[in-house]
């Protein structure tokens, strides 16, 4: 009979490096635990099971937390960090000094003032719809003014970073922007964005001022919800989407969650009067949605090696499938026939060269999201001088509504008509994010850059993409960004990749021609 | 400027009572993610997403586990029971035997038994599944073996309860038994389906011998999915699943899960050819998920008074519903014309008696879940009779295919063709399940007195069934049965609603009726 005899065997580890892995893969456990049921909240759970999820969710964000900012944790990363000296292996170094910046920024906030920011995104999001519904700029005024405090002060704990000799002084908003860029810089920022904005507000009004007027009207035929489901599968799995680790769902909001190894799902939406919309958000969450199955999880789960680096690169994966690929000429001339096999001849009248276009309209927009590859980033950049002032003290949050309307009215030619459509628009400072706004915009200029120098390794690009061979250009991206999850920083990586540090060069390059093509 | 100074506010409580139902409370709450995660798994999950599932799962139940065992957790409980003595409150009192009764059970097992137990049933399923396809008893043997000593060692270890004046000697069995439907015992199960057989066996003989053939072609009737999916949607709305808390999915094995309150999950399969059997798996998951949601969750969450009782009586709300309600005459009264507004003609020139019998054949079967509501009795009280005979040692593991076989002969009149259809059908052993099948009858027994009660409260219910109207039956089982979570043993339940204990005569009376209606 088999007993059940208790046995204690000593479990002697390799290495503290070792047993710093095993922790950090129990960690991430938890953590995508946490990713499975906010998946599971936007896209499946019934109304009436909110209230437990918000319970759910904070009990695991709690534990997760805890073990992220443990003494045990901390000792492992010491222990292992002197191992590693010893060792010298460049790629331990690197991950170490990743999991060292994680954790010190996780340690550095008191719990007090993470249960205030908590408490202040809750109530402000609520003050923020209100606001917004209303179009009442005053009751979201107060909470803006706390949330930039509260930002001040969590720069504050996550420290300054200290001057470099040659380099512009840091500022507070740069402990920010580490936050979800590491190592950008609000100079380094302006350096970038300033060239490009201005060039980007003569662009929008010499296109205002064109003659051709393309059609928008192959993008709103009316088409089937189900074929056009159908026709989007088709296209990411094309592209390169893993459909056997993934999924693709619905929620009012699209997103991409990489839960962990094997499975990582997005969400789209649609209208009947949208399919064009729908292939973009789909390309779009499928461009994050690849790299996090490049990322190298199934052997370093829970590592920052198996990791993105930033925001501003996971952006620009999505946003190189959805505007370099998915709006390109080349694509059309394949993707017409995709779309005739499902939709039948309800697309069929459009050549490829009428989609290209109706696909690429340029027409500045009050709101971010609905706009136009050009018109996008004098959004962004709006956004980024607004609220590196409402930090640094330059500007008072009361004047928003005022600076906001007269930059509208001057980069887009737009009179904003409430403030609903004007500075209430976005959700990210009701929740808190601030210094999330730019990597946007950096995801558009590293995709630029990025997609310049791999037109280095295949000069025939265009052609495969007209036959519908997207292999070897994931193959790219997996080869020389996915793999490397955080070994490299964001502009090491860049340097690496495209043999320069980012400009604003090739998203201009990029800009210029697309307005040629469609504008003549 | 809101500063977040540190603030610690000794938080008093009410009672002990108070904290240990918070802290039942952040139990549940934690397992209920254990939830969520294994209902992703058997419906959304990926495929290779499996391994980090695993993974995740048991993070979670380890959590779990540790709470549920914890000193503090024992502690609570202890002054909760002294607290109690004073306050006399029934319910209070009943929710604290319960309490006090998980608690026992949880620390009575050392944690190397949890492990072995675990490892077999991991093992021992896999070796099942290789067995069955190639209908290979030997192979399994060793897993059932051991499946057995280690059932053993657990009912050991959870106490053999203490012999009672007057009642029968109790035995190993008792304890597995108790896990699943407590205060039950073989003795007791024997008491009641011995009388059931004797009558059981000559009915099937004489169904049978029968001249009367109805015909079960309107329910092999080939209708689409999608149709068949709106259909029982239809059916599982008007019956009284509350779709706003809960959801109807898909998977390999139909199940009910229910996640929390406002938050209850069922699953359905479908076969083009068989609309009615993915009615019946429908209104049988609708009946768990009924009581799931009548269950006083969002008082109580976490304590027994929110929890059902066993799952006998579980098994008694999904068979009423599927069995009592959906295969009766008055059902198909209204069935057939919501069936015609969904389906149109195809299944139009079926009357609704045409319909009732279909769903009613009596056909002995090999298959366990294949059976129709006669024959599957006998099938769990086959399986009743050899694990208690392999637990008590009476019978060789070894020798389980020959009884099993020679059993299918002497009461269904079949001859077992292999051991794949025979003895390796069920994966309950596989899986370290023993004195888990007798539920199954005690929930068509527990339906059968239920409906008699109800019948007196409610004389027109057959009337209003022909009418769609449900309400009155749910909202009976609501005050009845569902709203008291486990303050009542299943026995003592039993009783106040019916007015006496579990007997055979309800269901067999029920049983005897239908035969007479659809064989004459």
């Amino acid at each position: 009979m088999p007993s059940a005899k208790k046995k204690r065997v000593a479990v002697r580890s390799k290495s503290p490096y070792a047993d710093l892995a095993k922790e950090l893969r129990e960690i991430a456990v938890l953590s995508s635990v946490g990713s499975v049921i906010g998946w599971d909240q936007e896209t499946m759970m019934p109304d009436r099971g909110a209230a437990l999820r918000a319970e759910q969710r904070e009990a695991i964000s709690g534990l997760v937390h805890v073990r992220r900012t443990s003494r045990k944790l901390g000792d492992l990363i010491s222990a292992s960090e002197s191992w590693a000296k010893r060792s010298g292996d460049a790629k331990v170094l690197a991950n170490l000094r990743e999991v060292r910046r994680d954790y010190d920024r996780a340690t550095k906030l008191p719990a007090s003032l993470v249960a205030e920011i908590t408490r202040c995104a809750s109530l402000g999001m609520e003050a923020w719809k209100d606001a917004r519904k209303n179009s009442d700029f005053k009751k979201f005024l107060p909470w803006l003014k706390k949330t930039m405090d509260l930002a001040r002060e969590k720069a504050r704990c996550y420290g300054i970073p200290k001057p470099t000799r040659g380099a512009p002084k840091p500022e507070v908003y740069d402990a920010l922007l580490d936050e979800y860029e590491p190592d950008m810089t609000a100079a380094r920022t302006d350096a970038i964005f300033g060239p490009l904005r201005e060039r980007l507000v003569p662009m929008i009004e010499s296109v205002a001022g064109s003659r051709s007027k393309p059609s928008e009207a192959p993008a709103r035929v009316r088409l089937p919800i189900d074929k056009q489901k159908e026709f989007v599968r088709r296209v990411c799995g094309a592209i390169g989407f893993q459909f056997e680790s993934g999924r693709m769902d619905e929620s009012a909001h699209p997103f991409c969650e990489g839960i962990g190894p094997g499975d990582t799902r997005m969400t789209n939406r649609y209208r009947a009067d949208g399919w064009t919309d729908a292939l973009g958000t789909a390309m779009h969450e499928s461009g994050h949605a690849m790299y996090e199955q490049g990322l190298p999880k199934d052997e370093c789960f829970g590592q920052p090696l198996a990791e993105a680096i930033s925001l501003g690169i996971h952006e620009s994966q999505s946003r190189m499938w959805e505007n370099l690929v998915g709006r390109s000429r080349a694509f059309w001339k394949w993707g017409r026939g995709e779309a005739r096999q499902v939709f039948g001849d309800s697309v069929g009248r459009a050549s490829a060269d009428d989609l290209y276009k109706a696909v690429n309209l340029i027409r500045p927009n009050f709101i971010r999201v609905e706009s136009d590859e050009l018109t996008y980033n004098l959004h962004i950049m709006l956004r980024f001088d607004l609220e590196r002032a409402m930090i640094n003290g330059s500007m008072n949050p009361r004047d928003l509504p005022e600076v906001w309307n007269r930059r509208l009215k001057n980069d887009f030619g737009l009179t904003v008509p409430d403030d609903r459509r004007g500075c209430l628009q976005d959700v990210h400072w009701s929740a808190g994010l601030v210094g999330y706004f730019p990597t946007y915009t950096f995801g558009n200029l590293y995709a630029a850059q990025f997609w310049e120098a791999m037109a280095r390794d295949l000069p025939k690009r265009d052609s495969l993409i007209e036959r519908g061979e997207f292999g070897p250009i994931l193959a790219w991206l997996r080869k020389n960004i996915h793999a490397h999850g955080r070994r490299y920083s964001a502009e090491d990586l860049c340097k690496r990749v495209t043999g320069k540090p980012l400009t604003h060069d090739a998203l201009l390059r990029h800009l210029e021609s697309k307005v040629r093509n469609v504008y003549g």
